[in-house]
């Protein structure tokens, strides 16, 4: 494993449930939004896994910030970031939007979510939406105010979240359909929320906007999860790209354009919305893009760790690439994201893919998110 | 030591450099604009502190991205961006300059290059001053293109560096002015070397536009550096506290404007310019900021992590914070660099420090760049 150290300092941001993670003893941290994310606690990626997925976890996600647009032409403004349609955007329902640049590059995907009639967040992935979105509004003169409040999302992630959620913030929490999201009350304060998370194991994102509150927030969840058998956690590599949940900065990148992240869908290319990129789009929307993210099953009993892209070949001839690749302790073989290009993105083709350290792997290209087994000739001996 | 790990992935960027860190048995990184940055190779900030002031070190220092501005209106563009007067910007002579949002707070505050005549760079610390110029020119319609260029800075910093450098790059590069740079050859291919580097113990900063380049010439410099004693290195935390270089996050953030960074000497506001937040640093710059950074002596033996900022007072009363703090080998004190009330940011004041786990500490503001000397108070024997 290359593991490596992250100092301490003030630009690299600690959040209010950091000080619990590191009594839980924290391990590794990475860095989002310039700030700290917990990256495991002393149990195997595998072993994770298997408790993400049958029992509930604690996530410090306070790196997901949120970049707040707020005025009478919030909503208008907001519009102008996105190709897709904010047509439905109401309190309560939160939406995944891809930002794209003049190019229709993608320049973050975050969830918007419309708190108060004129208020909106970006709740965002690796990038600085503040500084682009600020910018954009400074040069069009735009009416909005733009700033990142004190807010940090806590996600509990797993089978048990909700039962768990509720305990604490009463069965109005279970009525909440999946991306939606409203104010529950925590010791007379109230608390944004929201069905999602970066996983597929259900739960929620609760978004704390006041500081103080976040230790004994996660003291109180931590209590009441114990019959639950909960532990702090983080986003669990293998579960999230079996799931095929994307991540800005490894799956895609300002070079690739939403329909190469098989985002097409939340693109209106039509001419009935305007926004940055949406000439750039409409040319890429017909004929469609030239390549798309896959899924990408590798024969292996282990991973090493994909920290730079690994070439995709069919042939002996390069046709894609792997962001992401991690072993499945479930599919007992290394799942992958890769950029495919469109000769050889067709589920089933047979690839080979090669790591920066050389090894050399057969593989299958198949569907995101991935399918219950890997293809039999994946699990039958090797010849 | 508050020392976490940081795992690997497409996301934190690796460098033209980083295998070679590698092998030299790096043990730390850090992130900065999403990009791997070394922070120690097996030694004590103690020991990097004296090799770095008396032989020659090679830092990695591709995180510095650049953001290329080009076009004919890119300088009038760039302009916009900086309170300080551009019209001094020519082609081998670098600035450095201040990013101001609207209300005059701190975006970034880079190094510019004219790299051509229709060509600028800025050289970032850690914020994405790519998406804050790409927004504010879609939004003013300013015919720019403004990109992140393949572009790895490598530092070699110390008393010894340009002697090491003039061996690679001939004796031409002697003659650099401090912040000067051209362009120098190596095995046919032209490098821009500018005299300038995050120390105080002198040297340069070679932008390698080619990364595949990047190898050959850190073995090259490695090999020249031998009887240098060159080491791989990374910034020193006391010696960059001690020559009052400043950090983008941890020493000012949107929150500070100019003025109290001690940068006003850069910043017209007399209407001569115009650019984004130029009415807010007017209204600051008389009567002057409310704050500002200063030098802070501390007694101590060693010092804790500062990972966040640590309250300063006088008799009881709140008066500023603590934003970094180093032990110095040499003055035999913490060294910290304090953003500071006016009311008692007098070089000489006594004041007292409480750092994030309650330790308690005596204190005497000071200038910046630090004396040579702590002030005998703080050497004197404990009363």
């Amino acid at each position: 494993m290359h593991q490596t150290k992250l100092l301490s300092s003030r630009r690299l941001r600690r959040t209010p449930f950091t000080d619990r993670v590191e009594a839980l003893g924290v391990r590794d941290f990475t860095v989002v939004n310039h700030m700290l994310l917990p990256k495991g606690f002393g149990r195997t990626v595998s072993e994770d896994y298997w408790h993400l997925r049958t029992h509930v976890q604690l996530w410090d996600v306070g790196c997901q910030r949120q970049v707040e647009i707020t005025g009478p032409q919030a909503k208008a403004f907001v519009q102008r970031l996105t190709p897709r349609d904010l047509g439905a955007l109401r309190y309560g329902q939160a939406l995944y939007v891809p930002l794209t640049d003049e190019r229709g590059g993608m320049v973050n995907d975050p969830v918007l979510l419309q708190v108060g009639s004129n208020r909106l967040w970006f709740s965002i992935a690796d990038s600085d939406v503040l500084l682009w979105a600020k910018g954009f509004a400074l040069g069009t003169g735009a009416q909005v105010e733009i700033d990142e409040p004190d807010v940090y999302p806590l996600a509990v992630q797993g089978p048990k979240a909700m039962d768990l959620v509720a305990r604490v913030f009463g069965d109005g929490v279970r009525e909440l359909r999946y991306f939606g999201f409203d104010r529950f009350d925590f010791r007379g304060h109230p608390l944004l929320i929201c069905r999602s998370g970066y996983s597929k194991q259900g739960g929620v994102e609760i978004y704390v906007d006041d500081w103080s509150l976040g230790g004994e927030l996660w003291d109180v969840l931590w209590e009441a999860g114990q019959p639950f058998q909960i532990s702090p956690g983080c986003p669990n590599l293998p579960e999230r790209v079996e799931g095929g949940l994307l991540s800005y900065g490894n799956d895609m990148t300002r070079e690739n354009n939403p329909f190469e992240c098989g985002l097409g869908r939340w693109c209106t290319t039509d001419g009935s919305i305007d926004y940055i990129g949406r000439e750039a789009l409409a040319n890429i929307a017909d004929p469609g893009p030239e390549r798309q993210v896959r899924g990408v099953w590798l024969r292996a009993e282990e991973c090493p760790v994909c920290s730079e892209p690994w070439p995709v070949t069919v042939d002996g001839r390069w046709c894609g690439q792997v962001t992401t690749a991690a072993y499945s302790p479930r599919l007992k073989a290394i799942v992958g994201i890769a950029m495919m290009e469109k000769y050889a993105w067709e589920p089933g083709t047979s690839v080979r893919v090669t790591s920066s350290e050389g090894c050399d792997f057969e593989g299958v290209v198949t569907t995101l998110p991935f399918p219950d087994l890997p293809p039999s000739e994946l699990t039958a001996p090797r010849q």
